[in-house]
Parts: structure tokens; C-alpha cells; sequence
């Protein structure tokens, strides 16, 4: 029954410094987190760009042995996408040091033939004008979910407000639904965002969990309280994949389906903090998703599971 | 079955100001907003202190008519308690203008006869000191809730420990239990917390909710996501009595008791927030908290109620 999800984003090496230590270019990117988070339900296909001269190939290995298609990874001249932060210690914020496109600055994406006609379509968060190309290369009406940043609210509005009226779902956080509304609550900025197209809408508060509106209903996800936090990066793309590999897996769009997708992704996000990178993630089996899932559920269950 | 609920706190007057208003010299104090949340369900024993030279007796007969026993309120030459304080737009933090003690500064709780047999003792903020005389003024073993603060961990910690050791639940925000513990992340807050006397510790998060760290399990309670905020002064405090009105009315401080009594005291903690000081939960009816309640646990519900 599992369906197909194109994933479109970015594949990046990242230099991370949190308290719990720091990593020098370990894998990382948007496409990477949800591609390998989603695997583990669903088969994922992965258009993104990297650096010939700098990609290795033990990375693209690593996802494709989490049956991850990566036919639609693009090698081009050119250095890969470099992100470099580092957390504060209670991890409330992030100071990001550097960021170098490289190949990812001239990205095209190019969806192969064998990619069109998925079910799912992931749009990462890259720039809205590229996610409406990616939308005018797929075949069908498939569910499309999509991510975006400040960075193209900013600059990319009207872009955007193009790739809203063709989202099914749009995951943001917070910041970034204030953002785009000028609310300050997130009822009302879910509200707005909706006009905007989206039939429905995940708000992503980090620690704090994730919120689902939905013309049926409102959904709250809480995260799960970890009692260390190695690494966030990547966990609110964690988030993502696991919701869709759920929903992808079940073949189902429907409002319950998209809550037991959030505490889906909501099990493999908190992994996703347990180390830095991809490290824990890459190495998530089945019954710890299970174990986790249920410690989610039981977090918010009056009568014990 | 009601059992009586002691609450020992402050009585005061609040001048606030938030993005929806101005309101001065209301009707304020832990101890006002923890009484009128929990008499909705249990009777209610108050003791706290208020000057002779500006406290209204309308005050008095607004918490009367809600069946709190003011008799232990003490009318003391002076001025009330004053507090002054400004919210920011999206409510993130709050600043204290100003803080006129009055004669809440002397303040020594003298316990009633007829309050000291109270099976439920709710010890709002105060000097620990102060905490401590009162738990010796009570008779029996009741279950006592204690509350306090970050100048309390600051000046008086050992009275605070003191306290803690004779404390079945304590119920402080985030700030207090890392400021308390050295901690960053609530889950090893709480084992440090647990780990100094009390039985179960509640982390409040504010809008974000707030967790049960209990012998038996880990609880969350979602806070409601309200489309306007207008005042959430007081809104920790009436979560506290709404909780203790709820295990109060049903005579049991079992885990999954305390877990209904925190989606009780979330219902009400919202619906202080949905207007200046204690304006809304004075009128606060059963059916609206039942209402309000449903739409709490269907926040976390998969399948509909």
C-alpha cells in the first residue's frame, strides 16, 4: 500500500557546536533528515545537488541503504552546501556562523521521469520559485507538503503565495507563521495561513511540539521530553519525514491520519536529538519508533496504554 | 466528598498592562486567583492579609459569593499588597514596574482553628519560613502543594528545602526549577526536584503546557491555544486551583487524579486569560469548563470524543 515521496531539498555538510560537543562536516541538510526519517515507513525518491568535488560517496551510500532512491541526486562542478551553527546552551537559540551555497546556490532541480508520478511531494526549503517548477514537473495531483523559511517571506512573497495555493499541507514553525501573517498567536496565524491556500497547516515549536490545524479539527503534538539533548539540527525535518512516510505508508490524507503521522515524527524528531547529525537517526530500528511512539502517546493518555 | 482545600497566599492589587489594555489598582494575588479557580468545585479556606486603609469590601464578597471562607482574611493598619507589571506583545515576558509590599512585608499566616483541619493546604508563594509555620499549624497529614519563587531560591533556600521535604507536590514554572536544580532540560529538573522531598513536581511551561513528573509516570497537559490573549496574570495560579479543586472534589491525589486535575486547572488557567485579572474566572460557569475541558483532551485525542 505504501506510496511514493518525492523529496526536494537541500544535501548539505554541516559544522555543529553544541554543549555536548561539536562535529566538523558530518552530513546533513533538510532533503537528508526527511528522506532518511521517512524511509524507514515509506520508499522515498531524493532530487537534490552536491559538489562533485567534495561528495563522498559513503554518504549517498548510507541513504540508499535506507532504500532511499537516490537516482535523482545531482553531481555538479562545484562544492556542496555548507552550514556551520552553534546552539545555545539550553538550546533555545541558534547563532548560525556560516553559510556557503556553493552548488546549491545555482540548483535546478530536475526531476527524473521515474520521480513524477509520486503520491507525495516534499517541497524543502529552498526558493518558492523552484518549488512551483518541482510542482510543474510532477504528474498527477499528488499530496503536496511544503516547508519554507524567513529568508523567502522575506524576499520571495509572492513566490510563495503561489506554492500556498498549491500546498495541501505547509509545516512551519512558529517565527515563521508570525512571520507571514503578522499574528502573534498561533490560532490566528493558522487561520491566516489557510486563507493564504494550504488546507491545512503544522506549526512546529521546537521542545514545545507541533500543532495541526485542520478544517476538522486541531491537533497537538507534544515533543518528547529528553532528558539530554545532543543536537536539534535536523529534528523539525525529522518531524516532517516521519509524518509523511506515516501518511505515505497508510496511503491516507485524512485528519487522523495526519495526527498519528505528527506523533510519528514527533518519536523519530526526539531521536534525531539523541546525537548530532544523522548519527542516531541513521540507526533508528523500527521497535525503538515503537517504544518512543508509545511513551508519546502514554505522555498526554489518562488511563495507562 | 469535598474535602476542604487551605490557601495560604497574597491578597493583592495589580496595575497591568498588556497589548489589549490598561487596567489599575484590580483585584490581584496568588492566593485571590487560587481560591476562586478551585471553589468552583471544593470549599475553599483562605488566609492571607490586606491593609485596613484601601481594601474594599466588594473584594471580600466577590470571593465569598463564590463560597470561599473569608474568615481568615486579616485586616491589618496599611496598605494592601500592590504590583505593577507590563506584558510584551506576544506575551513572551513580563516586566515588573513596580512592587509595593504594604503590609503583606509583616505578613504571619495565623491558622484558624477552624482552618487547620483542612486535608488539602495549598502554600502560594511566600517566604518559606512563613511556609513552614503554617504546615506546623495544621493538623493531621493533609496534602500539601507548594509554590514559590526565584528570590525564595535566591535568599532562603534552605527554609525552601525545608519545605520541600514536607511538600507532596510542588508546582513552579520552568525558570524556578532550573534555577533551582542547575538544570537545563525539565526531565533532570524534576528527578533533581523529586530528588530534595517532594512526591510529584509539576513543571509549568506556560502557554506551552505543563508536565507531571509522578512516581508512576510522566503526564502533559497541553495549555488551550487561545486566539486572543488579553491578561495571563494569574493564570498559573488558577491551574493550581483548578487542579486542587479537582482532586479536592473527588478525595484522591492518585496519578491519574492529579492528571484530570491538571486538564481541570488548564481549562481554567485559559479562560483567566481571556480577560483582565480575575474578571473572567469570576463569572466562569461549570458548563464552560466543561466545554472548555473537552476541547483540551480533544487536542491530544486521535480518535473524536
Amino acid at each position: 500500500m505504501s506510496e511514493k515521496i518525492l523529496v526536494v531539498g537541500s544535501v548539505a555538510f554541516d559544522d555543529i557546536e553544541t554543549r555536548a560537543g561539536k562535529r566538523v562536516e558530518i552530513l546533513g541538510g533538510a532533503a537528508t533528515y526527511i528522506s532518511l526519517a521517512a524511509s524507514g515507513l515509506s520508499p522515498v525518491q531524493l532530487v537534490a545537488v552536491v559538489g562533485e568535488d567534495d561528495f563522498p560517496e559513503e554518504h549517498v551510500k548510507l541513504l540508499s541503504s535506507h532504500g532511499v532512491d537516490m537516482s535523482g541526486l545531482e553531481r555538479v562542478p562545484g562544492r556542496t552546501f555548507r552550514w556551520s551553527g552553534v546552539y545555545s546552551n539550553d538550546f533555545s537559540t541558534r547563532t548560525t556562523l556560516d553559510t556557503q551555497l556553493g552548488v546549491f546556490a545555482s540548483f535546478d532541480p530536475k526531476i527524473p521521469k521515474s520521480h513524477a508520478a509520486a503520491n507525495y511531494v516534499m517541497l524543502g526549503n529552498i526558493n518558492p520559485e523552484l518549488q512551483l517548477a518541482v510542482l510543474d514537473s510532477v504528474e498527477g495531483a499528488p499530496f503536496v507538503t511544503t516547508d519554507t523559511m524567513n529568508l523567502w517571506i522575506d524576499i520571495a512573497l509572492d513566490a510563495l503565495k503561489a506554492v500556498m495555493r498549491r500546498t495541501d499541507l505547509l509545516v512551519i514553525n512558529d517565527e515563521e507563521a508570525f512571520m507571514l501573517t503578522g499574528e502573534r498567536q498561533v490560532v490566528r496565524a493558522a487561520e491566516r495561513v489557510r486563507a493564504m491556500g494550504p488546507k491545512s497547516v503544522i506549526i512546529k515549536r521546537g521542545e514545545h511540539g507541533a500543532f495541526l490545524f485542520h478544517e476538522e479539527g486541531t491537533f497537538f503534538a507534544p515533543a518528547f521530553p529528553l532528558p539530554e539533548v545532543v543536537d536539534p539540527t535536523g529534528a523539525g525535518d525529522s518531524f516532517a519525514g516521519g509524518l509523511l512516510g506515516y501518511i505515505a505508508s497508510v496511503g491516507a490524507r485524512d485528519f487522523i491520519s495526519l495526527k498519528r503521522g505528527m506523533l510519528y515524527g514527533a518519536a523519530i524528531a526526539s531521536a534525531t536529538c539523541e546525537a548530532f547529525g544523522v548519527e542516531r537517526l541513521a540507526k533508528l530500528t523500527q521497535p525503538e519508533i515503537v517504544d518512543r511512539l508509545t511513551a508519546i502517546r502514554a505522555l498526554t493518555a489518562l488511563e495507562r496504554a
